[in-house]
């Protein structure tokens, strides 16, 4: 649905690549579109709700990558711009999926596809009743399962992440909820020399995932963290 | 103010600190907390505008800590969760200060404060009027101003963070501007083997922050990333 009137090079390009690809299109009245969203912007696309994918599907694409597999388990994430950052990160790094809570947690949202800018579409996201049966399976399938909290003795970056891996991430203010921590096969903790209790979920997910690819393509004896 | 009739446990916590600060405490209609907050759970503080270093203050803070000198400089960053996220990454990563720009870009503001979860007391923050000039500043203070660029050649990991380093970090969408960028001594991107075009710029900007921290605490030799 187009605004009567809206124009602009990015209206003629959405409006000429919706003609393209042979999907309807509309011109309603602006108040039409002002009740349906706040910020508009002109134009508003329709689309079907977010398909899931099984944790079986994520498991799968485990076993078909020629890279070391990586899985990314959420805990309980309840901010959508927080679960629209991880996934955009997961994608970056070419994880193969994302395993989320299906209650008591955000799913996969318009707010959420927003934040996370495109990730969507690269990723395989699965909500699961269980989160520690979904660890389980994933074990299972040959994963080793390392959560991220902060209490956790044994730094993030001193443990090995070149293996097979689901990383588990804990929601914003309790982390990892003591049951998910026991199905973990290792908790890592982020250090913080700074008087701070915790960093935001999103942000220290996210320095888990690159460190693990930092580790797996770092080049062997080039290693900075061990020179000079 | 604590609206009337507002009781628990938090509530009477508050009440108590409050009284033994010699703070003043009114209670107050719930309506008029409801006309100057739209989540107030009862309480709301009324403080003092948040009072901002000089760039002068976060140099000298540089010269007197005896680890090795981080500073975070911001190029336009507008959204008050991914600031309020970096500076807890700041803080949590004992940097001396954090430089950000005057207009154009978001401030201190209440939410900023909330996403920072408390570390805005731990850190100096200077709002300046010119992001290359306080860079400029910073590098004749003997810092090295590395930039965070996503058509960088150089991998942020493969670079030398072990130095007295001011990270620079671009805004939501368009990153660094070319000026800004100019004026670093080097710049760094972090690899995408994704299809993926940019990260989220708070998480971004706080992997490197702690891939700086991981290299300047890395173990000699039992560094993970050149074993097996």
């Amino acid at each position: 649905m187009v605004a009567t009137g809206a124009h602009g090079e990015i209206i003629t390009d959405i409006v000429d690549r919706t003609r393209a690809r042979k999907i309807s299109l509309q011109s309603v009245d602006r108040r039409r579109l002002d009740d349906m969203a706040t910020n508009h912007q002109g134009v508003i696309a329709e689309v079907a709700p977010y398909v899931y994918a099984s944790l079986e599907e994520i498991i799968v694409a485990t076993r078909d990558t020629p890279a070391l597999p990586l899985v990314l388990v959420l805990d309980v994430l309840q901010d959508p711009q927080n679960l629209g950052s991880l996934l955009r990160t997961a994608a970056a790094a070419g994880a193969q999926g994302v395993v989320i809570l299906e209650h008591r947690a955000v799913g996969v949202t318009p707010a959420v596809m927003k934040a996370a800018s495109g990730a969507i579409e690269q990723l395989k996201i699965a909500q699961v009743g269980n989160i520690s049966h979904a660890i389980d399976a994933l074990k299972e399938a040959g994963l080793w399962a390392v959560g991220l909290d902060a209490r956790a003795d044994e730094r993030y970056d001193q443990f090995d992440l070149k293996r097979p891996l689901a990383l588990v991430v804990g929601g914003e203010g309790k982390g990892l909820r003591p049951l998910v921590r026991q199905h973990c096969d290792v908790v890592v903790s982020l250090p913080m020399p700074g008087q701070i209790e915790s960093l935001n979920a999103a942000v220290a997910g996210s320095i888990v995932i690159y460190e693990a690819l930092r580790q797996r393509t770092a080049v062997q004896g080039s290693e900075l963290g061990v020179q000079s």
